[in-house]
């Protein structure tokens, strides 16, 4: 592994100001955030006059679509490897073989980054990586932003705090938001896409949600398991963000989506009051300490079920003792 | 009517502090935003160490009971009148025989304003009455905010703009309600409370909802009876903001809810593209262009939705040709 560096944000923009050619890489299973990020700091890059372009092991959602018109496509042998918002170089996906040791500049904002850039940039104060990417680019030299760019970063922001609900909402999240909203972006039009629309499958997937749902530990855990024939049955669009569906339920404390994947049950937790990011170390996972993943081995959802619900007892049952 | 005067926000706080003996009025069938002003303006008048109390024709949602401490009881006779957010005299419901002429300064944000009070301030930039007041506050001789004026704010500002999702959000809007932040309540907490969190009852509703949604012109149209069986089964609380959810799928541009009441069925009526306003005026009612009301006399359900229907596809039909 290389020994990460770390600079600080004046340095990161003096990388890029210094530096051209740069190929930015986004995490696998990309967000709002990382998207919003890699398409964001492109096309900034692009108007400072520099090359860049981007790469990820999966494609740009259609719900972001929008993103591609704030960068213009180029094509060039790359100098410089840049990734935004990944917290590990196993999140790289397909692309880790080709990129995993060869990445310049981390940009991330997880507080479980693990080192793998020869330049590491980490504030997980940040509620979204698009945060720090917002401060970058007001850092480079000429004036980079416009409204294509600020609807990327806005994106990022508003996903990552579930439009300013979650707690990792801070003062300058607001902040910045309110600013990118002045490059005159529709935000409400945005939002309602990104937030309230549903397809009628997202309507009968929440359906079977509720509608299967498990509860335990004295009602203060969920658990729903989607095999692979449910998950199947709708388009990708349509399961994300399901994973926040069993802990909106009152009294629920810890809510689990398992979805049924090749390498095994891929559980997703969410928590109001617990820390998830520890049950799910326990099956090799990680993430933020209210939401969470882990991938769990298991011949069966009866079993995933009940692996996952044992390590969450534990840890809910201290929380009512 | 009175005369009214329009003042600045700077006389407005001097009016406060040089006078005594506020009594605070809030519109009936109060929401997040009368309600924030009107517990948030109350604690600070308060702690500049003037007497001030509360007012409304109706009694304080349980779910903003935490506002209750930002304020203390206080008993004396009113020297001064205030109403917050309320638009309309007749909008202060049973308290407007008593008030309606006595109001000696109205703080508002509606630009539907009617002018009822000696003096009027109304900012119709302003996302919600809270931003109106939170500003104020800062005008105020001495430092009066503290963590519960500023929940009750910060609740106002949120339930006004769907959490900052709907078109009326600013960058002042942002940046007020992440100053609020800075005074410490629990954000994310209260946020839950207001927007995600759902009881085992209002899931099975919205069960109900998208099991028997009924879709017409083309789809472009949904349309849902609630009978009064239902909406007795669960509590009043349930069905908040349950007028939303049919806008909510994907290709509908008119949504509508339709609930058994003594006086006939009461029509909610949400749109993204539609003057719905002008539909419930076919029907003796109103409201806003994209969100309005109406009560519709009819035999049963299938009478209602069938009227309804009709009005709709006329409107509907104009927008697809």
């Amino acid at each position: 592994m290389n020994k990460a560096t770390n600079i600080t944000l004046k340095q990161a923009a003096e990388f890029f100001i210094g530096h051209d050619n740069f190929l930015i890489l986004s995490h696998a299973n990309p967000d709002g955030d990382t998207e919003g990020c890699a398409y964001g700091l492109c096309g900034a890059l692009q108007r400072l006059g520099k090359k860049a372009r981007l790469a990820c092991s999966d494609p740009l959602s259609e719900r972001f679509s929008y993103m591609k018109e704030a960068v213009e496509k180029q094509q060039f042998d790359e100098s410089f490897v840049v990734s935004v918002d990944v917290a590990d170089r196993s999140l790289l996906g397909d692309l880790e073989k080709l990129y995993g040791d060869k990445v310049d500049l981390a940009i991330d904002h997880h507080i479980s980054h693990r080192p793998f850039a020869e330049r590491v940039y980490v504030d997980d104060s940040a509620a979204a990586a698009c945060e720090i990417i917002y401060d970058l680019i007001k850092l480079l030299e000429a004036e980079c932003l416009d409204e294509k760019i600020a609807k990327c970063l806005y994106t990022g922001i508003a996903t990552d705090t579930g439009c300013f609900k979650f707690g990792n909402t801070t003062r300058h999240t607001h902040l910045k938001a309110g600013e990118l909203m002045e490059y005159g972006f529709d935000a409400a039009a945005l939002n309602y896409v990104l937030f309230d629309m549903k397809t009628k499958a997202r309507i009968g997937l929440e359906r079977y949600v509720f509608e299967n749902i498990e509860f335990f530990a004295e009602d203060k855990g969920a658990v729903i398991a989607l095999s692979k024939e449910i998950l199947d049955s709708v388009d990708a669009e349509d399961v994300n963000g399901i994973s926040a569906l069993p802990r909106q339920i009152q009294g629920v404390e810890v809510g689990i989506v398992l979805k049924e994947k090749e390498e095994g049950w891929k559980a997703s937790l969410r928590s109001n009051s617990v820390n998830v990011q520890e049950i799910c170390g326990h099956f090799g996972g990680g993430g933020h300490i209210r939401a969470a993943g882990c991938t769990i081995k298991a011949a069966d959802a009866e079993e995933a079920k009940r692996l996952i619900k044992e390590e969450v007892t534990k840890v809910v049952e201290k929380l009512l003792n």
